[in-house]
């Protein structure tokens, strides 16, 4: 530990996969001390790549009970990242619960906060689910359009992002919310989420498996690599908080892709073999769903404060395979 | 009571000034059979002009208290305007006390209605405090536009909207969120709020005495009328709901008027004698806040929907002697 380690960090929802993946860079990183990993679910510490010395404590908790939060944020933690939450379609399907975490959970902790560590730094990725269709396909989305959320995930990210925005106007809190694209490719089992196929086509592909692609090929996605994404999370540590005026809300950069666009790539990694695995089998409803969301931003806010690029997809797939090939998830 | 009066109605916050003006209208509504009047102020019965034969009970209550909510949101409820809150000034200066009134008051009587009363029709009046300054001044704002709150108030206000747009696209509540302007003129007593001189500069002159200016004469405010403001808030329960399909939230009409404007209306409705009585005094700090409220609103959307358009500025004040004037408040 040389001297300048003085980040002493917690990640909620630390067992899911943005956790995961932030963790093991975190473990990596020299300014990092101490590393708290918490889940609702026993998290693991990812393995270590280099001569990481952070300490790592891996805490099964759930986050709902006040109880439970008052002993995980002490008043030394120095960095907060608030990644735990129901993802979209289950909250859907489970509002009561979607409620309780994604919203209840959340405000009980940057209440706690508030007053245990009034200005510490806090990281919250938010969602473009918080917005629902734009006025036409092609139209860019920026931070000045309004969200309207289709989804009570989307409704409740949003919610949090307006408290963290006001909590961090009084200096309460100093937080950033992060509006991240789609992550993909995400590993292991396809989730219910309408975007796993996102996913989906690329993974069991390469893993020697038969994948369905719900949707037309012509269908466009808004995604990023899980590398960018953890990039961007660490860089929103950094940023200085007098870059953010009016508001911490930012779109973080991703690319457009069509389906058409993901099939060559996997084709151009993965062989003819690969693309082969993928069967066409539409499904309206899970369309209707993707279709619903934006595809198209304007990042300039993003770039401006010094956010990261995304790759073009060849590379994620590269990644992909190189991070989660091995283990063959 | 005829056939047609079938609407159990519910007002909170009506001690206050809104409230007030909207149940001495549904006092005169042939569809109101029943009028639950509630404040934590003891709130009064306005005199009934006409034959009103509707049922009124007022009940002293806060409405932080769960067991209160729930003694008061009976499900023979039809009808639900939640209008009690802490208005941004004091929301600013007293952090807790706003977001316990104006957020999880809110939040609770939402949550307790969507349970006993599934489906009602909940009006909530939501304010342009939700938005920051416009890109430029004369940007005409829409609904279109994103809110970025400069006040926890509106911030409040905007989770409150979100939260009932989401609740309304499930089916669990019946939301209409009207984004009201600056209400002038207001009777009574000059308030804390940095609007306040937008009703002082007729109110205190029509009544003989002295105000004080303390913005420039050529800085705009977007206001309306308490008689137009009540207009809409009935006229939002008459239209169906299938005229919202994305969202429920609506900036309301109102109309755009400089300090000059103004003090010219005051004018010709009081004369000189009038017009002599208001003081320039300039407040840095007042003017500071006022600048950063957007001024001007595209409202087609308000149109299409039915709603209401103010009058001019004479007629306000015309209005404002007939229906407080006499009292001398
Ligand atoms: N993956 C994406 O494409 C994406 C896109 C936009 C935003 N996000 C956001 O990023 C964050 C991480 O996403 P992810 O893909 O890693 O999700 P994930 O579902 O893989 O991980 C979420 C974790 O939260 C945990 N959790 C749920 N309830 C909990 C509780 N009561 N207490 C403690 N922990 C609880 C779960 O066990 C899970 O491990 C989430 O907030 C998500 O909304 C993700
Ligand atoms: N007047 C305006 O210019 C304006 C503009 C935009 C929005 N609004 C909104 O319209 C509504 C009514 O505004 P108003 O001008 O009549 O405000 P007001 O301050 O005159 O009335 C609010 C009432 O709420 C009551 N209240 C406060 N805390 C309470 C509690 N815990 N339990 C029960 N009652 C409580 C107060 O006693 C008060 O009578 C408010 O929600 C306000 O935010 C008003």
């Amino acid at each position: 530990m040389t001297s300048q380690s003085t980040i002493n960090c917690i990640i909620t929802g630390a067992g899911g996969f943005v956790g995961q993946a932030l963790a093991s860079a975190l473990l990596e990183d020299p300014l990092v001390s101490k590393l708290t990993l918490t889940d609702v679910v026993e998290p693991s510490s990812p393995n270590r790549k280099g001569q990481s010395k952070v300490e790592v404590r891996c805490v099964k908790a759930d986050l709902t009970s006040l109880e439970t939060c008052q002993t995980l944020f002490t008043p030394d933690l120095n960095l907060i990242y608030i990644l735990h939450g129901i993802m979209s379609g289950q909250a859907e399907a489970n509002f009561e619960l979607g409620l309780k975490v994604n919203l209840d959970s959340t405000r009980q902790i940057l209440d706690l906060l508030r007053r245990t560590n009034p200005g510490v730094k806090v990281i919250y990725p938010s969602s473009t689910a918080v917005y629902g269709p734009p006025a036409t396909p092609t139209t860019k989305i920026t931070e000045g359009d309004t969200p309207v959320p289709g989804t009570s995930y989307g409704a409740q990210k949003h919610i949090c992002e307006t408290l963290l925005d006001d909590y961090s106007r009084r200096g309460f809190l100093d937080g950033r919310s992060l509006r991240l694209p789609t992550v993909t490719v995400r590993p292991g089992k396809p989730t219910g989420a309408a975007s796993s196929f996102a996913s989906g086509i690329f993974r069991e592909p390469l893993n020697g498996e038969k994948a369905i692609l719900p949707v037309s090929k012509d269908l466009e996605v808004w995604i990023c690599s899980p590398r960018t994404v953890v990039k961007n999370l660490i860089l929103a540590r950094d940023i200085p908080k007098e870059k953010f005026p009016n508001t911490r809300i930012v779109n973080l950069p991703g690319i457009t892709v069509t389906v058409n666009e993901m099939l060559e790539a996997l084709k151009a990694v993965g062989g003819d073999e690969a693309l082969k695995r993928v069967e066409e089998q539409r499904d309206e409803a899970t369309e209707k769903i993707v279709l619903s969301w934006p595809t198209r931003f304007d990042v300039s806010r993003a770039k401006q404060l010094g956010f990261a690029d995304d790759g073009p997809l060849e590379r994620t797939l590269q990644e992909y395979l190189e991070d989660y090939g091995a283990k063959k998830q």
